[in-house]
């Protein structure tokens, strides 16, 4: 039956519990399990613990079993930062970036997020649903439950309530959770050219009324950057939708130390994220606010620039997750294994902190850390089973994907060693 | 019918036309051709060219059909350096190298190579074929249609033969072409510790006949590096392997710059490998005796190290190979996305450059570049068809395989869009 679902003899069997953000010294406390169980009733976790520990008597009748043996059995992952509903490509920028051209520039002369707003602007409904369906099927693949989705593509009215719509929709008829971001302020269009103060007055008077009286948002972001929108700009815009009743976040710091980290933490934002160039000040900062660090290291590897500083954001116990950026320019992708590449290899991540970053913090960083991010019992029965015994493979297999099953609210939703799982009905494999 | 495909109204069709390898500038030119069509019959490639210079009388009966409208049509990926059958995992080294652990002080400890020696040395050729064929069908999914296979992980007569057959009855078995390495010059076994030379006694006098007079490999290779094999062991190894018709090949300056580069040219290798401490002398040495650069930045990445000179190698006129170096240890990987995002991003090829490096090049590293590694009238019907309308996305859908169908000979043998191609019966599609 869809939503009841027994996982047992998981050679390792990896909870993450916890039901808020791990910060600093704590991410490294995964909480495993050899040989362990989790039982799922009604598409919430009920036991969880050692496979031995399983009650004697435990009626299986009407629930899926899994003999997880040989395998590790993980929290789904939450991909706390995406813009994953969008028109059209941009495959030319990322042969131009390799030629030196960079992304403010190439942003500059039109290309960059102002040739997404058009595409995504002239992009009918049908068409960014079924492409942001394929986006979400392929994070189910790579054990995504749980993903963020931002508006930010129309920079007005109807796009951008065009683009949480889409999302709002692809929620209810498609396994993963998708938690929806109102980011009206990614940039100001082209319409608004050297009149800022003009657009923020427009998205605060006639965008920001909408999306929250028709509840199309949870969060609210600010691209705050250099060039884009200041320090205060983006308070005055973050403070608005806080009086809407929206969650705070935040593009922080990406391409110059603007003081983003220190204004999340300010205002109490849940995340600030990016913040490649984050100062000493502004993750002590966020660290006293308990601001989630969320860090996209695809989106530096893409760019050439360098890493957030994840070790010293650690160091002052900060709370970090990874998420992978996706959208159609400076991150196209959603590979979790490359991220857990990145996170270990590049930025110093242990594995065990890795994992951490891409499941709790992950949902911290979404406010849904009670939900979701780990496998305790009353959350939901979101989890992955790997090809191999340990989450030690997951960075060894160096951006190869071992997910072998995801599991959405107890229910299989991917299979990789069988196509015919329609989103629950595995009774075909 | 097997072997017989019509492939047409490919949005782009890149030929990487040619039947040696690519030298230096010509790397970037791939031959794209617009709406293209390629047909196969009997398993070889006929017709290459626009979709509209199809025979408008052209019998599709007996032909398989496949609408490419939309998508990109490129040669299969030939891997042209792999250690893909071994026995057990090393999954902890990789967390002992985050730690701060070299890869040779890993080796010096029992672990790295004698580690897999001692796992492959236990496994029987059961256990060896299917873990060989689940990487083999990954590799299919990739896109990879040719694949090169060192033996390496014996050091036993019986153990290195034992891995060749493994490989050899995989090839006969499976889709993808496996050519087979003799690698016995891995490493110096512990029970000849401090006896290179008797070991290398051993190898030609014992191991190497039994190699050649059964026709188990194709080329021989040695691990010649600092601690390892010096220039002048792996000199006289190469020599009697050329003496017993191996062709040669070479893990070069992959640690330091011992002079594996020059001695390669030397040889007249076919390819060098590795080459991360490769001098402006070697560089310049391969490019003269046309040694192909078979260049393996997943290694680097996962070591830490810096990647191959490969601007330089290109400037000097080296015809320049990608490959995975799959292997347990220092390069568990098969990703070729991952492979093409490090080569542009890391290493500054361009996207056309890195086509030619994962395609022809490859193939004229295993000396095929007459019968694969490009879509030519002659050749083995051999090719992908990717998700997306340019071979521009595969850098851009940064460490994400956009492979959607893979073809070999002729026949479908992977189909994203369908688990049920079981090699060839795409009637169940």
């Amino acid at each position: 039956m869809p939503g009841n679902l027994i996982v047992e003899n998981a050679t390792e069997l990896v909870t993450c519990s916890g039901f808020a953000a791990k910060y600093g010294s704590q991410m490294a406390n995964i909480g495993i399990i050899p040989d362990g169980a989790v039982v799922i009733e009604n598409e919430r976790i009920g036991y969880v613990g050692p496979t031995s520990g399983l009650p004697a008597d435990i009626d299986r009748t009407g629930f899926e079993v899994i003999d997880a043996s040989g395998k590790a059995v993980l929290p789904g992952f939450v991909d706390a930062h995406t813009h994953f509903v969008f028109g059209g490509y941009r495959p030319e920028e990322f042969a131009w970036r390799l030629r030196g051209d960079t992304y403010m520039e190439i942003m500059a002369r039109g290309g960059g997020i102002h040739n997404t707003v058009a595409a995504t602007r002239k992009a009918g409904i049908e068409e960014l649903t079924v492409a942001g369906r394929k986006r979400l099927d392929t994070m189910l693949s790579f054990g995504i439950t749980t993903v963020e989705g931002k508006s930010g593509y129309g920079l007005d009215l109807d796009t951008e309530v065009k683009q949480l719509e889409v999302m709002i929709d692809l929620d209810d008829r498609h396994p993963v959770d998708i938690a929806t971001t109102f980011l009206g302020a990614h940039a100001v269009p082209p319409n608004y050219k050297d009149q800022a103060k003009r657009y923020i007055d427009f998205i605060i008077a006639d965008v920001l009324p909408e999306v929250t009286s028709r509840n199309l948002a949870e969060f609210c972001d600010v691209f705050c950057e250099q060039g884009v929108f200041s320090i205060d700009q983006s308070r005055r815009i973050l403070k608005a939708a806080a009086r809407s009743g929206l969650k705070l976040k935040l593009h922080a710091d990406e391409i110059v130390p603007l003081g983003g980290a220190e204004l999340a933490a300010e205002l109490g934002a849940l995340s600030a994220d990016h913040l490649l160039h984050a100062t000493d000040t502004g993750i002590a900062a966020m660290a006293g606010a308990g601001v989630v660090a969320t860090l996209l290291p695809a989106t530096a590897f893409c760019l050439k620039e360098p890493y957030a500083r994840a070790r010293e954001m650690i160091a002052q116990n900060c709370a970090v997750a990874l998420a992978t950026d996706l959208n159609p320019g400076s991150s196209f992708t959603l590979s979790i294994p490359m991220l857990a590449a990145l996170a270990t290899l590049q930025m110093g991540l242990s594995p065990e902190e890795t994992i951490t970053a891409l499941t709790l913090n992950g949902a911290a960083a979404l406010d849904r850390a009670d939900t979701v991010g780990s496998l305790d019992p009353g959350k939901k029965g979101d989890l992955i089973i790997l090809e191999y015994p340990s989450y030690h493979f997951i960075p060894y297999h160096t951006g190869v994907s071992i997910v072998e099953k995801t599991i959405k609210n107890g229910t299989l939703v991917f299979d990789k060693t069988c196509n015919e799982v329609p989103y629950g009905d595995a009774s075909k494999c």
